[in-house]
């Protein structure tokens, strides 16, 4: 009888494909001493008994109680980790003062590793209890105060992709708040790449370096360049703005008179580890380069709506076999949850079909056919998120990592509203998937270690 | 030295106007045996100390802990009470679907009281805990569950205003759930709102019956007559549906030439109690017909992305006068928040703005000026939501009711991302209306009365 470092016994949702789930009612999750699900065990096969006995008297089997289900841990493809420092403040204000009354000020800030430290404590826990697994985060320019949120990530158990910002133009970037010059931007990247593959080395769920470009306008062409040979040279992921607003998309147009998708492709930067956010300015042929090198599209639903000028046509993306997953785009996006960014994935698709004003005929009013299901938005903050990296999460599935949420339906302070014994699962789940919180998050796995408990 | 029923000292946020949040910072709330707010205290008044003094030594005095603000309990303006069972399913099917495979049946269900009172006691104790100090609520056609909902809010302390509802046209309604006749309708609602009034007597928060035709499209003109005579001669609330999506909208042009607004006002259903949901395709005459008779529109932001076809221009229909206020309309949508509906108000209004179709040009994809802030969402779910009810509720102001939310922004498991000791309130103010849950939530009040708390 072969033994498992944990079995855990319960009901699971994972995404089948991206429309639909699969319900995995009472199964066996057999997780191996590296934190990877080994086997699956249906109710139905020959063994379940046999192996369910052979761990349930030990401290290494859980069986969820009476109202409890499984979701994979949630895959945040874009967070600022400084600017936790003002989520939800600012967001009535231009984009302009936002930068510069707000957010690089606070960036600034991040020379101080006692305060950074603070922060990225706080920024970590937070998407923990909130059920992300996984996120991957630009930190600031600075090469210490970036290496110490990678450390904070690997102690905590979160699976994190850390990128030290470059933003060396001194014509688009303030005197206070950027690389020294392009040469240094480039050395302490490369430092910071050495650094973080080192920990990763000791770090049982992964830490990774990511290769951060804030966005082209940020940067030189030098810079643009060489950060493409870095990501090459070390295999590293790739991360960085594209196309994001009338403004953005305009500047890199006026500036290399091509689309954004296509500047950064010139410098070696779109590849099967690069994910870009936000991206709602793509046309037809940006996306078919995306498809094509492999580069995934973080969409950040609640962020968009306040500074993207638009809605992007997901479900259009994903007919054509873009990679997407989610981000929270803290602090564009005001919330630290997944499940809320999934809920206005939703949201957002709906007001893009259905158009937004209401004077117009409803046929001249919206863009046909846009709409995305809560299967849809939960499938970006799992698989979709995981394909995106490459990396073999976001699914409850063999080979893939243990990384889970165990959330409560039957939490006496906030019951959900299940009221019929004979709900069907499918339902549960999308009562999960719109009203659960924080607090209904009661434990939360990385790479089989518990990293998240309440109560 | 006078004495109050209860002195709160702290930091509270109120709207001075539609647009200014006023910083009430370590002020007095001086409630009398009514749960009136009598007398706020500031600071600098002479005889801060005193008055504070004179309490603190007693049971009826309450200095709210650093890092805990009050703010005025919220006003929801649309909340179908018995689909609270299904809130967060089905929002992918058409409103086809999602009346007739789950909303008719789950509410032809409340016939029995039993299964009425455990989902009523839910919705009522959800909402609470959500900061929801006052509701308007459709019931369901049984009178008798009706009056049972109008119970439970009256002994939980909630301020409800709820409506039997009514839908008696054949045509129009399945056989299993409609009124039996126009007659039994009418004669329903009078008992109704009788021994409504009768529990009143005996409840300090005020509890009111409302009638309610549940729209135009299911009740005969017989119902809709009788239905504004009866409020007339009861002086009661109205509330009904009005203008929600492009179909409801041409139902009624079909059947009666003019808009829901027009029609509604032929019946006597528009007056200076009455609130209209979501009312999405109101043109400047209908719009100005609801200032002239003092009708209220209930914002629903999340409900109306799945089910109303566009973005109600808020800020302009402010602009003109019209009373507003939020609703979450439980169950088209699925948050049981007016805080996740505030921030959707925002949202929504910054798409419109916008627009949505990214590839439209910038100057033809949005409406311009319609962007809400979240000052005025916060004046929607407050002194908007009073106002459009024509009750003392909304602010913490002499002359309203003591109906408070004290949220605690330093959290063990939750802590808001307030780092600065200097923070301006004002940014604080930003924080809570963005990241609070309801685990936030520590304390409720309604009319003076403690009538939710954790920990
Ligand atoms: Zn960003
Ligand atoms: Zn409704």
């Amino acid at each position: 009888m072969k033994e498992y470092a944990l079995v855990v016994q319960g009901t699971a949702f994972t995404s089948r494909t991206p429309k639909e789930i699969e319900v995995l009612k009472d199964h066996l999750f057999c997780i191996n001493g590296k934190g990877v699900i080994e086997r699956i065990v249906a109710p139905e096969a020959s063994d379940y008994v046999t192996v369910a006995d052979a761990h349930r008297e030990t401290s290494r089997f859980k069986r969820l109680n009476e109202g409890q289900y499984l979701l994979p841990g949630f895959v945040d493809l874009h967070v600022h980790a400084p600017q936790w420092a003002q989520s939800g403040t600012a967001l009535d204000i231009p984009l302009y003062d936002w930068l510069n009354t707000y957010t690089f000020p606070l960036e600034a800030k991040f020379s101080d590793l006692a305060f950074a430290r603070n922060v990225y404590e706080d920024v970590v826990d937070t998407l923990l209890a909130n059920g992300t697994t996984t996120a991957l985060y630009f930190a600031t320019v600075h090469k210490e105060a970036s290496v110490l949120l990678a450390e904070i990530c690997a102690s905590k158990g979160q699976r994190g992709l850390v990128g030290k910002v470059v933003m060396d133009d001194p014509e688009q970037n303030p005197e206070y708040y950027r690389d020294a010059d392009t040469n240094t931007a480039l050395k302490d990247t490369e430092e910071f790449i050495v650094r973080v593959k080192k920990l990763a080395e000791s770090t049982k769920q992964g830490v990774y370096p990511v290769v951060t470009p804030r966005f082209i306008p940020s940067c030189t062409d030098e810079a643009l360049k060489g950060l493409g040979e870095l990501a090459a040279r070390h295999d590293t992921h790739i991360q960085s703005h594209c196309s994001e607003s009338d403004w953005a998309h305009g500047y890199v147009r006026d500036r290399f008179g091509k689309h954004d998708a296509f500047a950064l492709n010139d410098f070696g930067l779109l590849t099967e580890k690069s994910v870009m956010a936000h991206c709602n300015f793509l046309d037809e042929d940006d996306a078919s380069l995306f498809a094509k090198t492999g580069t995934a599209v973080s969409h950040c639903p609640i962020s968009n709506a306040y500074f993207a000028n638009s809605v992007i046509p997901i479900a259009r993306w994903l007919d054509k076999g873009v990679e997407i997953g989610l981000g929270s785009d803290i602090s564009g996006g005001f919330s630290p949850s997944l499940y809320d960014n999934a809920r206005q994935a939703v949201i957002s698709s709906r007001m893009l079909e259905d158009g937004v004003n209401g004077e117009l005929p409803a046929a001249e009013r919206g863009v046909p056919n846009s709409r995305l299901t809560i299967n849809e938005a939960f499938y970006l903050a799992t698989a979709g998120g995981g394909e995106s990296l490459s990396l073999p999460i976001g699914r409850l599935a063999e080979g893939y990592a243990w990384d889970a949420q165990i959330i409560d339906t039957s939490l006496a302070a906030a019951r959900l509203p299940l009221y019929d014994a004979n709900e069907p699962l499918e339902d549960i789940f999308q009562k999960i998937m719109y009203l659960v919180r924080p607090e209904h998050i009661r434990e939360v796995w990385v790479q089989g270690e518990l990293v998240h408990k309440r109560g």
